[in-house]
């Protein structure tokens, strides 16, 4: 049995789920898969620490728990920062879960770059390099034989990439929508009930589920950011975040959703990708749906997806996903896959 | 572009649909997946065609559309029989869409082995091989390095058995349910209207989506028969028709019906596999769901599942599928994931 050898780059809620993924799955990923991994080194913000040896999980988690950067971890050898990481250790995958930075995507974007012409695999949970390089990075993983996964950054554990790429053969889409940010949706699920705003956020952010930055999630950037890698990895498109109209949730009144409510919809905050005569129309919005439609279903800690195709008619995907484990499991399973194949 | 030679085993309307796919999408499958087919041979119950140089489609098309068994068709050579064909025929990939037989199979089974023996690929929308014998046929795929796929067989356009077996990696799922006969579903949603079983079903049946047999529906053997390759393919049992609990739709009354959905609850026929202490119980029966459930809105024509796992939390996905064209879309679908292995 092979043994792979992953950085993890960032480590937040995301990369500390997967660690505890493989700290408790580590058999089955054995016995199903015939695989094995050993993290040899990870970064923070305040920096990195390289173990070729492999890093003591349980250890490392037990530091960051209590408050300490990686970087200071007494298990391993301190290194500058992320990308000195990704360009000099010995690995087989890098794993970018850090920050999502819109402005220049850094450090990721630099660090996804430097595994892919190294020819090794990189997965991301972290959409900002896609979608400030979504063509860039794939030509590069082409150009270098390397490997590039990201199922993790749509609507983390629904494998809406996959039934997108690999399940809708020869299928012409055309039109997606869904709700792919929850905690603007539980946000908005919960001021239907009559909560406050201010107390919705707090909980979401409570729980680990919201972005660092609120703005992100309730503006409708997480959003657009999945409905742009939507419509570059499954649409086809080359488009980019400017190409979306994104409304968020900050203006609409407690008042209002509760109105709507009465009447029998929901308020959701819905991206949309339709084909017209005269091109592809990308936009995030809230809208209302009826309560009773799949849309207006997608509840709380829920997002979801309906593909409208020629030849497999319409498809609806949603996942309940209360914390960061099913974004950690989908990047495993991005990282199961490729390893497969290195 | 390698062209691949095709054997269609049945030609109801999944496969009339499956060769209308392949004359519309033909440009597409060379485009995206740099792949070409060619359908080398065809049978029905009456007997057999056979033509290496490939089948005129459009005029098999017609001929049928005739009355007139394949075996007949001018534009090749009559085969005795399907087996005949599987045994003697080159082709690459066997695609098995006869009617569910599931008294011995026949004789799709021994079409089935035969191609696999031969180290072939086989393709099916059939069900009754993988019930009766889902262990010996993927030993026999193993043992002769054969291709085997049949993501057509559960909820037809829906990638139930890819997303089960690919995506929800290292996970452990500990219940599945759904809505997998879009017949008696149909009849079901209809009956809550109001109307009455005789014509639900004789809509359902004009529209070809009902099985040959009234029973295979409405008494609950095809969703069981779906129960039952779901257990085997993803949750890891070993598992047959006798090991499922079933009871039909038909001795419901539209009054029962009825007042279920005046109480804001829906009659669904519900399949379920759950573990408990003392191992899995599979049973599939009506059950009362909330209207305002996931299942309560699988409606009409819809079909499906949810997945309650560890990691992953609870995946919902479902389809509308309203005729053939979404299962031959999946046929389409296994044929070019696995062409690209061959």
């Amino acid at each position: 049995m092979h043994v792979y050898k992953l950085i993890l780059m960032g480590f937040g809620s995301v990369h500390q789920a997967f660690v505890r993924l493989l700290l408790e799955k580590g058999e089955i990923l054995a016995r199903r898969y015939h695989l094995a991994f050993r993290v040899v080194g990870a970064a923070d913000s305040r920096g990195g620490v390289y173990q070729p040896a492999g890093l003591d999980l349980k250890a490392l988690l037990g530091h960051k728990g209590a408050g300490q950067s990686v970087t200071r971890f007494p298990g391993g050898d301190p290194v500058p920062d992320s990308l000195t990481l990704a360009r000099t250790a010995d690995y087989d995958l890098l794993l970018e879960a850090s920050p999502v930075n819109l402005t220049d995507g850094e450090p990721a974007l630099s660090c996804v770059r430097a595994a892919l012409a190294r020819g090794k695999v990189a997965v991301l949970a972290n959409k900002a390099p896609l979608v400030l390089d979504f063509g860039g990075l794939h030509a590069l993983a082409r150009e270098r034989d390397a490997g590039l996964a990201f199922s993790a950054t749509v609507c983390g554990g629904l494998p809406v990439i996959n039934v997108g790429q690999r399940d809708l053969i020869a299928a012409d889409i055309h039109r997606i929508e869904g709700v792919f940010n929850s905690t603007s949706n539980y946000i908005l699920t919960r001021m239907a009930a009559g909560e406050s705003y201010e107390r919705a956020l707090a909980e979401a952010q409570r729980r680990g589920l919201a972005e660092t930055d609120p703005s992100l999630d309730v503006d409708g950037w997480d959003t657009a950011n999945k409905l742009v890698i939507i419509a570059n990895a499954i649409l086809g498109l080359s488009v980019r975040l400017d190409d979306v109209e994104v409304r968020g949730i900050r203006e609409l009144t407690a008042a209002q959703i509760a109105r709507v409510r009465a009447e029998g919809r929901m308020v959701r905050l819905i991206a949309r990708a339709e084909r017209s005569d005269t091109g592809w129309r990308l936009e995030v919005r809230p809208r209302q749906v009826p309560l009773t439609s799949f849309l207006g279903g997608v509840d709380l800690w829920e997002m979801g997806i309906v593909f409208y195709t020629d030849i497999f008619e319409d498809l609806y995907l949603k996942i309940d996903e209360r914390g960061p484990t099913a974004t950690a499991a989908a990047v495993l399973r991005d990282v199961v896959h490729l390893a497969q194949l290195v």
